[in-house]
């Protein structure tokens, strides 16, 4: 398989294609009814307006920074072919050196191109998303080295932690998609390890998958694992977009080949590019929000340059990740109100653009304490008030993300369910008002034993996994569980009582035979 | 002292007390500029617009209910004083019952007269507070029966955990406030158990004051204690409001007899009253956020009738507290989604009405662990992006209000810090964007060293007290410390830095002289 293969965009091709696809699907389409997701899947909307963190005039004197950064400053890029790409479009690229400059015509003819909202696939149908506009889409934790619950330690990531945390997220309804692999599976070899991991992603989970971008094989069995799983052409696989990948500029203004190599991959095939520079401020950026904000935003144009060069129209997200350090020891730090602050700010960029928004659930607490809950729950607040569209990370990341957690990844699936439901509208109809309710209970009674209370009270509010809201002494009585002990009891019951989502005999052996013969051809090369 | 000395409000009698004070004052003054608070201290100006719940119609269909409710369905008044004050201002008294109908042309009137922000006054004038507009202010804990920290655990409250609250609390320079007893000194005598606990609180802190509404005595002993701290004669208190009592109202549809007697008192003397109704939807409101909230509204407006009757334009504060109780056992529950939408529409209502508005920091944990953490953070969010102007129990409230946590108080701290500075706006400007840094340091380079970062690293970010952002090994060899533990030294390092804020010595000698008469005189008379 070659790029060009990808870059096929015959409609006649596609048509036939679906033709073909159409008995074949409807039958998997039923079986999988069978499975569907419960309703706590459904995708939140964002029906509040976002908050604004600055004013319009000031959010233009970033982007107008940004435009000069680019137009004066320039962006390194690892990666020839990506300087030809747009050196063709107009950009202006440095003989001697890496570094790109794009004029700021080139850099505005950019905006707009890309679709405030797609759909992205899953192969299972139900579990399909919507990316953009006012809806939200909770990833698990992505891509942390090592793995931990309480039992067992901290550990470096292995294949046994990572299939065991693909059926936790699997199993639970708050985690909507894979935003990467929630730990590195770093005891298979290098070559090899995305085709495994995709092969469990794929096969334990139904939800729509990530593919990192470390090098055109990766990225090319990627997209074919992606298009396999679907049962689709390569040809339905480009009108549909299955499968996304994370873009993270090497701060300050760099992007490596192997990136740019997975943006061009991925925008050729009409795949999901989500460009989200790691601009820590004080370290990799300003030590200023809107001067690492101005720097991120320049990051991810330049980014957005590419992707819609290579294809004008193919998604595009746009990432922010810019929190502090602590300038006491250079540690990165998160959820604090300087991440508050440019989350917010990020989004409000997104909309300037025209893009959806990625944003993160990110804490750097070690352990499963209050620290944990409160970075979490901040970083939540700036990620959703900012009008976040995909959250990365949303369940299961600690310590800065160099560890997965078990029992964080249950604790987080209650906060995104709780989140979830604050963004549900307020009802306010005369059913809701409840004037007749009022009426009849009249002052000084109570409203337990009404008829209006009692039709409604098994499902009038939302009920949490852990909080724990017994009276303190039941509570005690009971040992005093912690949130962490709560957490720790959900996750080993959901895992125990995990089912592998079901998947076309046919459509599995076809994956394994394409793992089989990548592995025999060595994979992706590696030097070691 | 009768209520009618509180209601002089001859301008001349105040210009000639504020001359008479003013040498007084002017020295107290002086020696209170040492004893300054810090830059900390400081009040959070809500720059960010607040987030709306419901539609600007939805939200004219809540007020209608209210209205409906007070015209058709009235509210129970147990207090003859308050029935005849709002007959004669037109409203419907039930002559067989204690059932009061408001017209809503009464309801309407009295909306519009009580100020939109005024300042609440401290003893120390460095400790002032501007209550409303888009200042915030944040109390500590109030009304805990219980006491706990975690060596000691819970006990009932008294005298001794009260005394230290108040200097914990104190010593936070994220505390601006007393909302009331952090913990009810229940080992003093309900009869002088005002006189003890105000004078500790008067002379262990010099932040602005909380009198409870429990009968007459009470509050007048309140507003004589406030009068004697601050040196100032009656005609000077009734122009600068110097305390605020809280005014729960017993929902539903109810305003028992001390809590009217506390609305006329303080309203008659021009001090704050903070009307809210404790609405627990399912329990003492309908089982849905719409109904609920239009009950608390309807009480809130009553409450706003007495008051402004009482004395047009008199300091008056919305206060939302609806929540939502477990519907499986009828547990109350903090910080949920349900209280999230509540908080943001209360504060879309106060904003209607032209009033400041009260929320608070709430969770039901048992223990300072994660679950505590993330509904404490739950209801922040909720209360800021609800336009908060009075943050009751900020620092320090467990289990639903059951328990005051010493640890609780100081980890809340931190998070109030947190989100003081959340809320100061991002500062866009040429400095701030930080060109000439980016091209100093340029693609591929570190902004560690450069001379932008070096000239504000010190106060760059915020500097949280309690996280741990040590990486794992270290935090793993200083005994894997969490965030309760940290919690736990830092309150007792507070504890033993206290110091007292500075006192006129007459004025402490005029306050001991008045609780040693009043508690001559029996204090306030009790039936046990």
């Amino acid at each position: 398989m070659t790029a060009n293969d990808l870059t096929s965009s015959d409609p006649a091709m596609a048509a036939s294609a679906e033709a073909t696809d159409r008995p074949r699907r409807r039958g998997r389409e039923e079986r999988q009814r069978a499975h569907a997701p419960t309703a706590a899947f459904e995708q939140p909307r964002l029906r509040m307006q976002p908050v604004p963190a600055v004013s319009e005039d000031e959010l233009e004197a970033i982007h107008e920074a940004s435009l000069i950064i680019l137009e004066e400053i320039g962006i390194d890029f690892l990666h020839e072919g990506a300087k030809q790409l747009v050196k063709a479009a107009g950009a202006d690229v440095d003989p001697n050196s890496n570094r790109v400059r794009f004029d700021r015509g080139l850099v505005t003819s950019m905006i707009g191109l890309a679709p405030r909202s797609f759909t992205l696939h899953a192969r299972n149908p139900a579990r399909s998303l919507k990316i953009g506009g006012d809806h939200v889409a909770f990833c698990a934790v992505a891509s942390a080295p090592n793995a931990a619950d309480r039992a067992g330690g901290r550990r470096p990531g292995n294949m046994v932690d990572y299939e065991s945390l693909i059926r936790l997220g699997h199993s639970l309804d708050q985690v909507h998609l894979w935003g990467g692999y929630p730990v590195e599976p770093a005891d298979i070899h290098a070559s090899i390890r995305h085709l495994d991991a995709l092969f469990a992603m794929l096969t334990l989970s139904d939800k729509p998958i990530h593919a990192y971008s470390l090098g055109t094989e990766r990225n090319l069995d990627g997209l074919e694992m992606t298009r396999i799983a679907r049962g689709i052409s390569k040809e339905q696989l480009e009108l549909e977009p299955s499968v996304f990948t994370i873009i993270n500029s090497s701060s300050p203004l760099r992007l490596d080949g192997p990136m740019l190599e997975g943006i061009i991959r991925m925008a050729t095939a009409n795949q999901v590019v989500v460009l989200t520079p790691f601009t820590l401020a004080g370290a990799m950026a300003p030590v200023t929000i809107a001067g690492a904000v101005a720097q991120q935003n320049a990051e991810a144009l330049a980014g957005l340059v590419v992707a819609q060069t290579v294809r004008p129209g193919s998604p595009f997200v746009y990432g922010g990740f810019t929190s502090n350090v602590d300038m006491k020891s250079g540690a990165p730090a998160f959820g604090t109100p300087e991440y508050m602050k440019s989350a917010l700010l990020g989004g409000q960029l997104a909309r300037r653009y025209g893009l959806p928004y990625r944003s993160s659930n990110a804490c750097a607490a070690n352990t499963v304490d209050a620290q944990a809950a409160y970075e979490s729950v901040f970083s939540l607040w700036g990620a959703i008030m900012g009008g976040v569209n995909l959250l990365m990370h949303g369940a299961g990341w600690m310590e800065g993300g160099l560890h997965a957690s078990f029992e964080k990844m249950v604790l987080d699936a209650d906060l995104l369910g709780m989140v979830a439901e604050f963004l549900k509208p307020v009802k306010v109809d005369p059913e809701e008002l409840a004037l007749e309710a009022i009426r009849e209970v009249g002052p000084g009674g109570h409203f337990f034993g009404c008829a209006h209370t009692q039709s409604r009270y098994r499902t009038a509010f939302f009920s949490p996994m852990i909080s724990d809201w017994r009276n303190y002494e039941t509570w005690r009585e009971a040992g005093s569980p912690t949130a962490y002990d709560k957490a720790e009891a959900l996750y080993r019951e959901k895992l125990a009582a995990y089912t592998p989502p079901p998947i076309d005999p046919a459509v599995r052996e076809e994956l394994e035979a394409f793992v089989a013969r990548r592995k025999a051809e060595g994979g992706a090369p590696t030097d070691y």
